[in-house]
């Protein structure tokens, strides 16, 4: 007969069955633990129970196979023999701690017990071995009290029961007129104990197991119960973790750091998790349990002089320094063994110490960045592990002011962390007000119901917008991340009354002109003037950037529409424009009264007029765009948004438009009104626009192929890229061809100028992925619109998803906002075939991504996958652009 | 070498080259011609220059082969040779006719060319041989001009330009003193030809061809030049007529129906194209010709008895027996040759029987299904291509009321023809006044700017609704087909004044009260009450529906929400309901107090209670469908629209709910606002309310449930189908089936009654299409919702493309309005994918279509070619889609 399976994997002294390769088998901690013992690192011995022993607990009906019995007293001989003491023995009882460990870290799984192996004999083994009665019984009460939470189900299930142990706490403490746990006497905490059973015995209708093997066997049910527990299989749903893979069981024996001053425990970081700095760095208690940390009713000393931040604090050098010489030289060799930086948890019982937890260190972008150039200078990992360290969507933090961690926050209001940045300012509730208060030298925020195209100046002038209304892709969102500004959207939190001029935010009423600060990297509004600081770009930065276009292949364009956010975009390394939208332009000055005028007019020779007094004002427009990239593609997006949008909405302003253009009211209202659509969205837009107004798409081809002449002529290096938005069918891209093609052969004859351009469209219906082959018979270039190709693929508006989607996400239908991550699975599948389909017929065809999913960095890697030649994103995301794109270079060639 | 290719057909005597099944060749006429040849019937001899010849002479950049040369020399020596007569002789001079011919009738091609052969010295020859000196000068000065206009261009482009020939005849009619050509003198028409000359020579500067040869090829040279002229290319484009299936040209031999009285001209129909009867019609002139026919100058003689509609008429039967029974013998040989009824041109010379053309006649929808029937009685044809011979689409026409045709009509407008039907009434500006007025005993239209469903039962109330916006798939267009009542919408021509109760069309002015009548089939708005008739369905009906029954595979089902609405569809065969909107149930009566109760409780117990006044309702109506369609199957599609379709948004309706409610009005108008959205079509409707409040899935689950048990247990065979809207993603559909499935267990065994239901989906996003391997997983059915589909696939709004969507058909990007035929290139391809996906997860997955393309033929035609199992279409239209499925299944089998 073959051998029977190993489910038990044992670890102590100075080797271990398992190793760190074994994460999926042992969990991330149970793997760790083995690592340690077998690079010599003093860790209490134990054992690990497999996760496959989970997955077949299921399948046996929660039953376990008969050999687990031996290989658990296996384990458990192994620890005695190691640790000395005996399970369960009167005089030198070894006591275990057990805890759940799956392969990746999960909340809603069981909570570690203690000093399991307890009872009313062995405490007084305990009691007699560390010499300290009250330790040993105050051990047992926190014992029984853990398992009769944890393994017996006492622990409340809602916030507002209350834990039938604390209340039994707080009657033995009242009747003994203390206040403190630590004031409780061993008679005490022998009555505790006491009471706890009582109220297991009543409770659950059971004794106290006083066996320490049921004790054992109670416990491990209980880690495998959890992995079944309905908040763990919500989490699994919601982050795609299978349901077979099973947890492990870590059972291992005690050690205490709360035996005395010559005991201590604490937790460290290899290096300084906040700025990288090569630094051991961390905290410790002296006579301390692992809880005690982490409740925080003692405040942690730090652990060498590199910590300290108080003169008068005594490090664990100086009071412990042989136990520290230890951990040094333990967590060398952890750091250079795992080649990143560790987070490590210890505890020192009686002077000796031991090891508990080694795990990679969480970071902030400045240290990741730090950390990374370091230690390839150190020759620990290389370019392209260095490159894969660094969370890309991480290197935000470092590119937009931040709030001082350490300043006091009076949080009113959460919404959506729309666009990332801290801004305060004075609150102001409309956009003119926000120009002409900014332009009287106030820092103001722009609070709006929801922001339209009307707003623009406003927000330009504003230190941020928060809106109640729309999601991280509405109008407010999408334009203030293009200006690299901070916006927290969809704040449902506030009430906004225009009328009084004036919000009110769960009770508290800001007014007009008070201060408010906004997080757009939490979506958290604060009352007041929240200090911020401004994060440098560090050297290392710049090496990071260096090495990873050094392995991306996918290029990384910038969405502007001014030469100033070109300018930035072109300092963060973008490669040319991926998109351009004309549309804002059209909002500027003076401008929007042609543009107005355009739309009012009653025929074609009254639009023409309109029309040729925007001509040098756009081509002002792409001069500017065009100087500042000089050498680079630059893609212009021809006019996109339905024609309302450029007409007020509001009595007094269409009053004014009137009175301006010498108009009745009437006629304003009557035209407005005309154009009101019921789905903007699906409406008069895009190309349509250019098909049934054709003198639109003339006059912006000239525009631009005026401004590329004339620049040409100067020598500036021009290659515009002619977008044509909205196509559904070849037929209607054909047509606006044809006139940028006749507009563009013109220009060229009347200066004697031959210009490099392309025309092409933008795949942003789903119509146009599905004939993506005719269409790309004659469009030069694809740009995949993916907010718009979302909104229609899911039928979602972005605007109005603010009331389901949120849930949507919580239910795990999305695994995040599709708005924010490309759904691959279903706009993903028209993506691909786009690109398929429009290289069918092209081989050679241009394909980029345009929406705000070209500076997401899983979404870059599906472009990366899926062959596009570029992604396009606003300005501040190109770095994390330019990250993500080499990782996915990098991940496809392993 | 090779024998050269022939490209000259010839016809005549008794034989032909070519035959019928030639068409593609030789194109329609001249395939026809010789077929006619062929079977003996006396056709003018002549020759066919083949379409091949068109697509080789723009090969040849407008140039012709040489053997082409020899091959027309021959074919003039053939009619030589049956006619007698030379081509270009002075004697006895061969005259010939040249007329374009293509494959498919196509506008914008060359006209006819008569009398060629003509010039000053042939002329004489033709007077000789007529003896009527006058009769061939009129011939010569007609051809002159013919020439003229037609091969020389000089036939004006524009309306207001005016014919130079037309210029010069009233000239010299002025200066003789007449008034009709018929009036003008031999020399007087001599005068005519020697200017006709002279303007060719001053606006062309060549001399008219006197060389009949010359005369011959420049009128070849013109038919095959209008091929590609701007019109005929337009044509072709929006017809996806190919361009390279070239024109044909049929060069015939003169024969003349006004040689005197002894000749004349006609046209006739094998049988009674109105009615048809079997029985021969026709009208005839004596001594004219076709043309003259045409001008509708004199009046047109019955050539029978059976045509005759005055005793004081003379038939052709009397005043020339003989060539009427030639005639007689002709038109049977035809039918029995076609086996279809024709229509025919004769021409009499001399009392000589000439054949000019046969082709399928067109005829109405009552002929169309007793020519059918009655041919295959008469064992002409079978019963498969009976049913291939109505044009589904055709049967609308018997379905509805009509206008008289003979009536007089003053039309005011024209909007889109979107339910058809007839109707008149007393126009009405608002939804409750229509109800008033009905109450009262009147007849109403409704009209309005838009509808929404509050204006349901005015709707229902009006004789037809006519709206100013919105399309073929508007609120109202829908809702109007779904009641099987006339509807005219998205009417631009109307401005509606609601505060004056007027709208002005075209300068006329309607107030509330005047009649007006809408021509749903047209789309025509007429003043005044226009008498209609109403078409009986005959037996001829049945039968042609029994026999499409015999053939078709595809079930068909009906949209129906209402029992009236069931009865009928039932009534015209329809086999089980495919979409039963629950929605138009909640704004009956005092229900929509209740669903505006529970719109704006603040909590779920609001809720639940204002959803449990509703459930008994919502029970009853189920219960009144349930009835009707016992043992046939009910998909019952759960709430759909957003709920702010519910509320209302006028002040005044406000302020009344509020009262109702005993809530301040602006707690109304907040919920209101609230529930505003920016794109409604992409916003919370579908499933994301039942997601957001199940409560509102599990009354509707009841609702079905309680009725399907309450009927079963009185014997009631009932077969519900629930069916989840809008879903996206599997992960949606689960969520709601789960309430579903929970609900109907607790109903079944609260009933103790089992009761065979599926739980099944509407794929009309394009995500479910794209994913629909995955949510087939866990739908037992699949309907196509090509309505919305059709929008978010084409990023149309359909109440808003009127802007656009007519120019698009127009400019060919879309070969018809993608909202009534299904757009197979695109949409398609998801239907298809969606069928296949589906169907790879779950073999026996129901697959139907509930859009409004479940009425439309060409769209049944693509439904039978994916494998669906069912269309469903309203009820009127439920005949067209029995016939239209047996027809995809008779192409399917050829």
């Amino acid at each position: 007969m073959a051998k029977s399976k190993k489910y038990v994997y044992s670890f102590g002294g100075k080797k271990a069955d398992g190793k760190a390769e074994m994460k999926n088998l042992l969990g991330g901690k149970g793997a760790n633990l083995a690592e340690m013992t077998n690079i010599g690192i003093p860790v209490p011995a134990g054992f690990t129970i497999t996760t496959e022993m989970c997955t077949v607990y299921y399948k046996l009906n929660r039953k376990y196979p008969k050999e687990l019995d031996k290989q658990i007293r296996n384990g458990i001989n192994s620890i005695e023999k190691i640790m000395g003491g005996k399970f369960g023995d009167a005089k030198n009882p070894l006591l275990v701690s057990v805890r759940s460990g799956a392969r990746v870290s999960m909340p809603g799984m069981m909570d570690t017990v203690l000093n399991l192996g307890l009872n009313d004999i062995t405490v007084k083994g305990l009691a007699e071995q560390s010499g300290n009665e009250r330790f040993a019984w105050d051990a047992y009460r926190r014992f029984v009290q853990m398992y009769g939470d944890v393994v017996l189900g006492l622990k409340p299930q809602s916030k507002t029961d209350i834990d039938p142990f604390e209340e039994i706490m707080d009657e033995v403490k009242k009747e003994k007129g203390v206040k403190l746990d630590v004031d409780l006497k061993t008679a005490d905490l022998k009555e505790l104990v006491k009471r706890f059973k009582t109220v297991i015995k009543k409770r659950k209708g059971i004794d106290f197991p006083e066996d320490p093997w049921k004790q054992l066997w109670g416990a491990v049910e209980a880690v495998f119960g959890s992995w079944m527990g309905d908040r763990a299989i919500k989490y699994r749903q919601i982050n795609k973790v299978p349901h077979d893979w099973g947890t492990a069981v870590n059972v291992q024996a005690m050690v205490y750091g709360n035996m005395g001053d010559d005991s201590g425990t604490g937790v460290a970081f290899t290096r300084n998790p906040a700025t990288g700095e090569r630094k051991f760095y961390g905290e410790y208690l002296i006579n301390a349990q692992g809880e005690d940390v982490v409740a925080g009713i003692r405040t942690p000393q730090p652990i060498n002089t590199s910590t300290k931040s108080e003169k008068s604090q005594k490090t664990l050098e100086e009071v412990m320094p042989a136990a520290y010489k230890t951990l040094e030289a333990i967590y060398k060799k952890l750091e250079k063994h795992y080649t990143d930086m560790q987070d490590i948890e210890f505890t020192i019982q009686k002077g000796r110490l031991w090891m508990l937890q080694t795990r990679t260190g969480k970071r902030t972008a400045a240290a990741a960045l730090k950390i990374a150039c370091d230690m390839v200078n150190e020759k620990l990992i290389d370019k392209k592990t260095a490159i894969m360290r660094i969370a890309p969507s991480q290197l935000d933090q470092l590119l937009h002011p931040m709030f001082d961690p350490k300043a006091k926050k009076e949080v009113i209001g959460k919404g959506l962390p729309a666009s990332p940045g801290a801004a305060s300012g004075q609150a102001v509730f409309h956009a003119d007000e926000a120009e002409e208060w900014a332009k009287d030298g106030k820092k103001v925020i722009l609070v709006r119901i929801e922001t339209s195209p009307e707003d623009i100046g406003g927000m330009n002038a504003a230190q941020g917008i928060l809106t109640a209304r729309g999601g991280m892709t509405s109008h407010a969102a999408v334009v203030a991340r293009g200006m690299g500004k901070c916006c927290v959207a969809g704040c449902g939190d506030i009430l906004i009354d225009y009328k009084a001029k004036q919000f009110e935010s769960k009770g508290v009423v800001i007014k007009e002109g008070e201060w408010i600060s906004l997080d757009g990297s939490t979506g958290q509004v604060m009352k007041g003037q929240v200090p911020t600081i401004n994060p440098e770009l560090s050297g290392n930065f710049g090496t990071i950037m260096q090495w990873a276009d050094s392995f991306r292949t996918l290029n990384i364009r910038t969405n502007a529409d001014t030469p100033k956010d070109s300018q930035v975009a072109k300092g963060f390394g973008a490669e040319g424009i991926g998109l351009c939208r004309t549309e804002h332009m059209f909002f500027e000055g003076d401008r929007i009264k042609a543009v107005r005028e355009m739309i009012l007019a009653d025929d074609l020779e009254g639009r023409r007029k309109a029309l040729l007094k925007l001509l040098p004002m756009q081509k002002g427009d792409f001069i500017g765009i065009f100087e500042v990239m000089n050498g680079l593609p630059v893609t212009i997006r021809l006019l996109d948004p339905p024609l309302h949008e450029f007409v007020p909405h509001e009595e007094a302003s269409q009053k004014e438009m009137a009175d301006d253009m010498g108009v009745s009211v009437e006629k304003i209202k009557q035209k407005v009104d005309s154009l009101h659509e019921f789905n903007p969205m699906l409406g008069h837009r895009g190309c349509r626009l250019g098909i049934i107004y054709p003198e639109i798409t003339e006059m912006q081809s000239r525009a631009i192929m005026e401004a590329a002449c004339e620049l040409k002529k100067k020598g500036v290096k021009v290659l515009p890229e002619i977008m044509v938005p909205l196509v559904g069918d070849v037929g209607e891209f054909k047509h606006q061809e044809e006139i940028i093609r006749r507009v563009a052969s013109e220009t060229q004859k009347k200066y004697g100028i031959k210009v490099d351009y392309k025309v092409g469209t933008m795949i942003e219906i789903p119509r146009a992925a599905l004939t993506a082959d005719k269409i790309a018979e004659a469009a030069e270039f694809f740009s995949f619109g993916t907010n718009d190709l979302t909104q229609m693929t899911m039928g979602l508006s972005r605007d109005d998803a603010g009331k389901f989607l949120p849930a949507y996400v919580d239910l795990g239908f999305y695994k995040e906002d599709p708005f924010q991550a490309l759904d691959q699975i279903g706009v993903g599948q028209l993506v691909e075939m786009g690109v398929k389909k429009g290289r069918s017929t092209r081989k050679n065809l241009k394909v980029g991504i345009c929406g705000e999913h070209g500076g997401d960095p899983s979404s870059i890697v599906f472009c990366h996958k899926v062959g596009l030649n570029y992604v396009s994103c606003s300005p501040y995301r190109v770095p994390i652009a330019r990250l993500a794109a080499a990782q996915a270079a990098i991940i496809e060639k392993h």
